[in-house]
């Protein structure tokens, strides 16, 4: 199977993990030698990744792992928040983002994107958006979040630009990089994030749910403040998170993520390639172009003038797909879908192409052929 | 190795489990065909899992599965809570219902356990704590909850009582049953309880972090609150909770987990004769007398002795049962400790009684050697 499902391609577990997953398996394996909390247990060695090579790894001075980018996320917004609190987001934002601040409380405005067929976020739409909402709560957002890339388009916004707006407000900037951390470089502090949220299942190999969160020093004491009844707990992480197999498939796979990012130069050639290839077949890729990114959205309109006449309607190219081992298009999309490149070989990335032009070709010949 | 740990012994997987683990181990693998919520996924069958037989195996009309039976008392908190909002626990409550309540603004107070050596706590406490409470702030409280059994004694409370004593003053009673559901039949309906958590590592047999989470009719409106900008989202959920191999174990253990039910009452024999063996080899049980759970404490002022004497101190006991394969003391405790006897042969519990008596008799010999 060739997967090219955007959600999966950089959630494959790695050999390492594999082997984490059956030896952590069951509950609460981690817990042996606890001393109290999940990031302090030495056996495994939790303590030296959550405090030593995760921090190291975000550019950020504190980490933690979580359950999860948005668990991440809500526990910084709902450390933050107080009544009458507001945020912003870039208009792509993930529903998580949007979820994560209704929970909190937040008010939440949005940093409009370009529309068709670009999508961009411009970082000036930030100031506009802090203003408005300084008009019209009569105080400044507590957080600004970018979604780095999105996970429709896989744009890239220029972060460090959001994150200079923000702080001339002094607004915290939380980076959303489930699609970034453990996929491409990236630095908190060279972007002048302070938070950094990212996903174990979608982009660090790793069996879910788990997600990590980077926090500067100047917000430590907030995001991770403990509790008055058990002092060694922090409330914001209900204690421990992440305590089972999914941390140790995190940390599995970890040597292996540090190194795949060396390869995100090619990993971005691989993907403007197989966009240009699209295009030749007759699709059109939405957002950023030339794309920086594995994540695309592709418009079909080929695909879906044959879906009209399919046999199996609107459901035909997921099945023709499948019948060729490929993976990863919602059953039932034609019209416009989005993929993800990352991880796999320019040979089986010829295959997806093929398979495409195979479907296109034969599909169009059988729908208006005379009988 | 005999496994004598009580986070442990009911979360050891199961064949069927271990197999779900390796199956869907990738991250985001159940997420192939979801129609927009992880409870909606048909194929796997997380959709009657949760729909059907949670709800009917909790007694409750709804059910979710979450990240954890903390992060289940989390939602129900948080979304009941307003400002000035308190909530009654039992003595014995586990420290994340103490952390899930700081986190969700909730003032605490709880009703206290009898002390030493017995630790119980009177359901008619209830309603003296409940009427402090509006005595002090004006209102009653939000919420009630007990523990059951505790994590600390296996004290098992009265909760039909206690249950109806919340409902005489109108208030909602969470029972926390993380060392229940999955080990022993329970049902939310039977006791009164509005709302029961259970956790899948601790006793579901399933790979953690998971939990479940039953609600009844009345508040299902409250808690499964769907966001405003993605109308299939649950808000308290962030939209999916345990969205992996986690959910899959749960499942796949669960035909196990319902059958093992049936043979609590023999659970309960083997406890109690453990327990009796044990006070003949000099250690004294605390908590409830006879006793009705598999999670017991012990007092060893023998043991405690040794260790004053003994070359590796404190270490003593958890190396010489280590030496004997037997895990699950917390390494450098000898003067009380809790194990749980669930799930073991009397023929594996008498081999971790006949290592007691051999420590003892051996350890005593040696430190009062006259070299």
């Amino acid at each position: 199977m060739i997967n090219i499902d955007p959600l999966q391609t950089g959630g494959k577990l790695t050999p390492e993990a594999r082997a984490a997953l059956i030896q952590w398996g069951d509950g609460y394996s981690v817990c042996d030698f606890c001393p109290g909390t999940l990031d302090e247990i030495r056996t495994p060695p939790i303590h030296d990744f959550i405090h030593d090579a995760l921090p190291e790894f975000l550019g950020i001075d504190h980490a933690r792992v979580t359950n999860g980018a948005r668990e991440a996320k809500f526990a910084i917004m709902h450390a933050l928040a107080s009544r009458n609190d507001s945020i912003v987001l870039d208009g792509n934002a993930h529903y998580t983002s949007f979820v994560a601040a209704e929970r909190a409380g937040l008010k939440i405005k949005t940093v409009p994107n370009s529309g068709y067929p670009d999508y961009k976020v411009d970082p000036e739409g930030y100031a506009t958006i802090i203003e408005e909402i300084e008009k019209e709560i009569g105080k400044l957002p507590t957080l600004a979040l970018l979604t780095y890339p999105d996970g429709n388009y896989g744009n890239i916004v220029d972060a460090k630009r959001v994150a200079s707006i923000c702080h001339e407000y002094d607004i915290p900037f939380l980076l959303n990089g489930a699609y970034a951390v453990g996929r491409m470089p990236i630095s908190a502090r060279k972007v002048g994030a302070d938070f950094i949220v990212g996903s174990g299942h979608k982009s660090m190999a790793s069996s879910g749910p788990v997600g990590v969160l980077g926090v500067t020093d100047e917000h430590k004491d907030k995001i991770f403040e403990k509790s008055k009844f058990f002092r060694a707990k922090e409330v914001e992480l209900l204690g421990c998170t992440a305590r089972g197999a999914t941390i140790m498939t995190l940390m599995a796979s970890f040597p292996s993520v540090v190194e795949r990012l060396k390869h995100w130069e090619e990993e971005v050639r691989k993907a403007q390639w197989f966009s240009a290839q699209l295009e030749d077949l007759g699709l059109k890729q939405l957002g950023d172009r030339p794309h920086k990114h594995d994540l695309m959205f592709f418009e079909a309109p080929n695909l879906y003038e044959i879906s009209q006449r399919a046999k199996d309607g609107r459901y035909f190219l997921y099945k023709e797909l499948k019948d060729r081992n490929i993976h990863g298009i919602k059953p039932g999309l034609t019209k416009s879908f989005k993929l993800s490149t990352f991880g796999l070989s320019r040979s089986e990335l010829k295959v997806v192409i093929d398979a495409f032009d195979d479907i296109i070709k034969n599909m169009l010949r059988h729908c208006y052929s005379p009988d």
